[in-house]
């Protein structure tokens, strides 16, 4: 690269780190690809990726380099569609003998961030939402979104090149059956898909007449000018005062679950289970710290872990220690092969694992045992030390949201505050926890109608001020070294109408029913949805999302394997798993309420005669529910001591780390009604 | 058959029917082989179907000799496992280079109630239970039951000759995985199988490196010295005014349906699907009024129904009209081949209809399309007719039921009233109903410790006395030719405990929430079972059955697709669907509780605001609570006024029926609380 003159190079050799040229510019564009530093973070962490002890004015220019990466446009910064993209890919599939295209959202990981590099559909289509997948044939192409992103997708995409198609309502599987023609090749890129998904589209296909094709090389790829290379972050330590039990007995728990399952070894290829087991956080994708790689966990030998070793922070390797083999990502495939050929049998999730490697382990002779991946239901069980840092970490956002509402309370009556401004107000006061290393997910701050789409994201073009009489929801969370958070509140902008009010309530009575549930061992969270959807119900209303899903201990702010809702899920809700409860209202064109705590399940004891083993809840989020919304007569007296205790706990909790300003808001705000 | 003179051969000549003597013989055998008729009903009835104008003395005589066939062992009678049977079953293996089998204990269609002939599990094994399966290997055997049937399984059953196995433990796909030796060949008979069963087997076989082999002929049937040849009972019509809709118009929905589908037939297995189709009920199996058969229905033309003409009641074939062509059972299999002659696409239902017939069309050339009978879901949504049937005959079972209670309490405190003598009553009290037509299923009427047995079935040997101080569960319903009914009540006999009352009051509870909730279109029933439970979850409590199964009109007491379990079935609960709503608990050794009415589902229409088309349910069932088992200081004051306009709804549309001083009795018994 250009910008890298022999001065650069000179000044990280005399600070210890001897590159090439194009060796260092490699680096430095792998860096650029990976998600700026996010607010009360070190911009420069990224330095010691290339050289530790480099001083400051050289961190300043290699950082001058990263930015002029940045600034090359890699196509992603477009709005809409651009049709001569689509023309590009349809003049590829031409050449490649092919009639159509899978453009998923997912990336190798099937992770709900992905990677500047892996955002193909958003760079084809314009479509920026976190799900979806586009099916584009000769003459026309379809983009499957769900019931989240129906009308964000028909904002950002162009009607007459791509049509919209709301998935509910014809899954990708009915579109293929019914618009391709017999005999038709349709090419996926096997990296993409899980075994399952390619599965059932291969046969949706086949009933068609058609033919699914994978691979090799994706097509997008292949056309799309500055697509990012894969990114490059530090990689570090995530220590055993937060994760709570070491890699060494992880490893040894898996092996024990390998041997009892019949298997030789298992395929790990999603970040955040590598990130569980070997005790590593990584920065390759917005808002979770995964580092981007693959593994493979054997009964009798150590873990080896395909990575790219340029992420690594100095004295990883000690860390991950000598149990762990460090190899490059290239390496999977030759890896596979090499089980394939000792005739092992190897476990692979076919939910979550790609459809490539299913077809690499086959091919080579391995045999696959195909079951869920056994690290996603360790992980969701938090151990003690985890479960302690999501109380610590809780207490601390409670305080940040605290201080973010009285700020709200003294603003927004004067009619100036913007979503946008509300959603900086509580990144910043997150960002004062030393811990605390960036939000968990894009703050959902959503004034008046814009509070009723599920998952608006604020932009510059939707900013709308905080107008009185329209109730304000904003839903947000924090990465914490000791946790992650994600919490909704609703909350009155001058005089909320009686209807808001009943409305608020009866999310609020939902919200209540499940966190005071008590269930036996064994019960699925789509068995439990509707306690929290009951009141709701009564009035003639529901919700379009689940009620509840996984997070993840300073992981996922959205994990498995248990979720609450009406899609049936096979795993149990078990003792030591965080979910979400967060019922909602949403009244199209007007507002939204929404009412979330995170809870982490624990066992019940001591019940009078009990003849099974029961779970029940602990509620983890410690910030005051808006009693401005509240209607009392709608609350049994139950419900009204639980939210009386609930708040005498937020103030016990919360208040001792406030400000006097704050702590007296607090304790209005929390007053018994 | 040597009974068979020539005086009655003749007598049937004076009376206008011809028979040969070995044609009289096996329809005879045929008629002998059903279920004898049910209390209140002509039990010479099947005699239309040899000779209708027969006069009084040959009917007697014709009687006589299917009591002589009833009277020859058919190896039935037999209680515990019979080694002589299982060795004679492993010589039969051998001689067909076996080295097992698998021993269901359904029929070819499916059917929870099977004819005598296909009770092959009970011959085999002594296990009378309505679900299990055996594997018979050389050197083991296993029988798999569910959780009702292991207590009673271990009775019934040697475990020295056969393991019995919890299927929730060890379903038979893991054991077979565990237990076949690679290389193995397993016989199984793909008529008693349904495609999705057979395919798990299959698989699970495969896994041990055996192999699934279905078989051409029953090894059972091969051994079964005795075994009863299908049953002949009289197939009559099921006419408009208990219908509601004629069969031409049920015809040409489903062809209406195929076409949809893109199918040109539809395979017909289960004969509660034929019996709505076609208007027609039977008599072959105990207690639900099935006409055992399969029907070929196709989108441009006529049905085929493959069934004994020998069943027909005269008038029959006028009643099915000239569109439904009938044709013997055996004339199935080339019928399905020519379907495949002809490439049809064959819709049919891998959930119920047997591998057989999917092996027969795919052999055959057609093309199959895999999907739910569509039949099951239009039988489950009954019409106004069948909704007014439904009312009227719970009515009167009402009254019945009022009778037996009424009756009970002044009887049970004497302390002579037996299991028996109890259910008994019952079925008296019904039988004096002109439109009765038996018993909907085994009355299950359990004191004390025998109502913790949840599908308890009482004998001369487990008959108990309903004791002072154990509540009395009693679970029964009537078939009437206008609807089925279930329900379920517990009768406190003598003072019940605290214990006894707050569980009841629990139960009672649960069954409140469920009969008052408001649900969305499109909810399925696995979402909502919990709204039964959570009440006996909060005192650490759980009963091991499903809250809710389909119930048809005339003919099964339990219809899918739609059941309020914990098991998850992709059929939601829609308007016009007859459910149970019946949650207990069970306190083993010591009692059961369980309050059950049957319920209709129905629009909730003019919620003031409803955003959603929603749901609820009508009670039909009119049978009193008692009073003496519930601790008002639990129930909630919506739910004392629920129980108290029920208990109003009862007396004022049951009371009109009764005599006086039933009807002082239930004023009594449904009094406000």
């Amino acid at each position: 690269m250009g910008g890298i003159d022999d001065s650069v190079l000179t000044g990280l050799r005399e600070a210890g780190a001897r590159f090439e040229r194009e060796e260092l510019a490699d680096l430095l564009a792998g860096i650029a690809a990976a998600p700026p530093a996010p607010p009360g973070h070190d911009p420069l962490a990224w330095t010691a990726l290339v050289a530790p002890r480099a001083p400051a004015a050289l961190r300043r220019r290699l950082a001058e380099l990263v930015a002029g990466f940045g600034a090359g446009d890699d196509g992603l910064g477009r709005t809409g569609t651009d049709p001569d993209r689509l023309a590009a890919l349809r003049a590829e599939l031409s050449r490649r003998g092919l009639d159509g295209v899978l453009v998923p959202r997912g990336d190798e990981h099937q992770g709900e961030t992905v990677p500047r590099r892996a955002e193909r559909l958003a760079w084809l289509t314009g479509f920026t939402g976190s799900a979806g997948m586009a099916v584009v044939l000769a003459a026309r192409a379809a983009l499957f979104v769900d019931g989240r992103y129906t009308l964000q997708a028909a904002g950002e995409v162009d009607a007459a090149l791509i049509e919209v198609v709301p998935l509910m309502e014809t899954p990708p599987e009915a579109w293929l059956e019914r618009h391709l023609a017999a005999g038709a090749r349709i090419g996926f890129d096997p990296w993409l898909h899980t075994e399952d998904e390619a599965g059932r589209l291969r046969r949706s296909a086949a009933k068609a007449g058609a033919e699914l094709v994978a691979l090799d090389g994706n097509p997008v790829d292949a056309i799309w000018i500055g697509q990012p290379p894969p990114p490059i972050a530090p990689v570090v330590a995530h220590p055993a005062a937060y994760a709570g039990e070491g890699s060494a007995e992880k490893r040894r728990r898996v092996r024990a679950v390998l041997a009892e399952a019949g298997a030789d070894a298992l395929l790990l290829t999603r970040p955040d289970a590598l990130a569980w087991l070997l005790n590593i956080r990584g920065a390759d994708v917005p808002f979770t710290p995964l580092a981007l790689g693959f593994a493979i966990a054997r009964v009798g030998g150590p873990v080896t872990l395909f990575m790219d070793r340029r992420k690594f922070v100095p004295g990883l390797d000690e860390w991950l220690g000598p149990e762990v083999a460090v190899e490059a990502p290239a390496a999977l495939g030759p890896a596979l092969d090499a089980l394939g050929a000792g005739r092992a049998r190897v476990l692979a999730d076919p939910a979550t694992a790609p459809a490539w490697a299913f077809a690499r382990l086959g091919a080579a002779g391995a045999r696959l045992v195909e079951g869920p991946d056994p690290t996603l239901r360790m992980k969701a069980r938090k151990n003690p030390v985890e479960l302690a840092g999501m109380r610590a970490a809780h207490r601390r956002d409670g305080a940040a949201m605290a201080r973010f509402l009285a700020w709200l309370a003294r603003e927004a009556p004067k009619g100036e505050i913007t979503e946008i401004a509300a959603a900086r107000a509580i990144e910043a006061e997150r960002a004062k926890d030393p811990l605390f290393r960036g939000p968990s997910f894009a703050t959902i701050a959503g004034a008046g109608p814009n509070g009723a789409i599920v998952h608006y994201r604020v932009s510059e073009r939707s900013n709308r001020r905080l107008d009185p009489g329209t109730p304000f929801l904003v839903d947000s969370g924090g990465q914490y070294l000791d946790a992650t958070t994600d919490v909704t509140r609703t909350i009155a902008v001058g005089a909320p109408t009686d209807e808001m009010r009943a409305r608020f309530t009866r999310v609020l009575k939902g919200h209540i029913a499940l966190a005071t549930l008590v269930f036996p061992e064994g019960t699925l969270g789509a068995q439990i949805d509707a306690v929290a959807r009951q009141f709701l119900w009564q009035a003639g209303l529901d919700f379009e999302h689940g009620t509840g899903h996984g997070v993840g201990c300073y992981l996922g702010v959205h994990e498995g394997p248990q979720s609450i809702s009406k899609l049936y899920r096979k795993a149990p809700i078990e003792e030591g798993m965080v979910v979400s409860d967060e019922p909602g209202s949403y009244k199209a064109g007007a507002y939204g309420i929404r009412i979330e705590n995170l809870l982490a399940v624990r066992a019940i004891e001591g019940i009078p005669g009990a003849e099974r083993s029961m779970l029940g809840f602990e509620v983890l989020t410690l910030v005051p529910v808006d009693l401005a919304l509240i209607e009392r007569e709608l609350l049994a007296p139950a419900e009204v001591a639980w939210l009386n205790a609930y708040h005498a706990r937020v103030r016990s909790e919360v208040g001792p780390l406030l400000d006097p300003e704050t702590a007296a808001w607090l304790a209005r705000a929390t007053r018994p009604i």
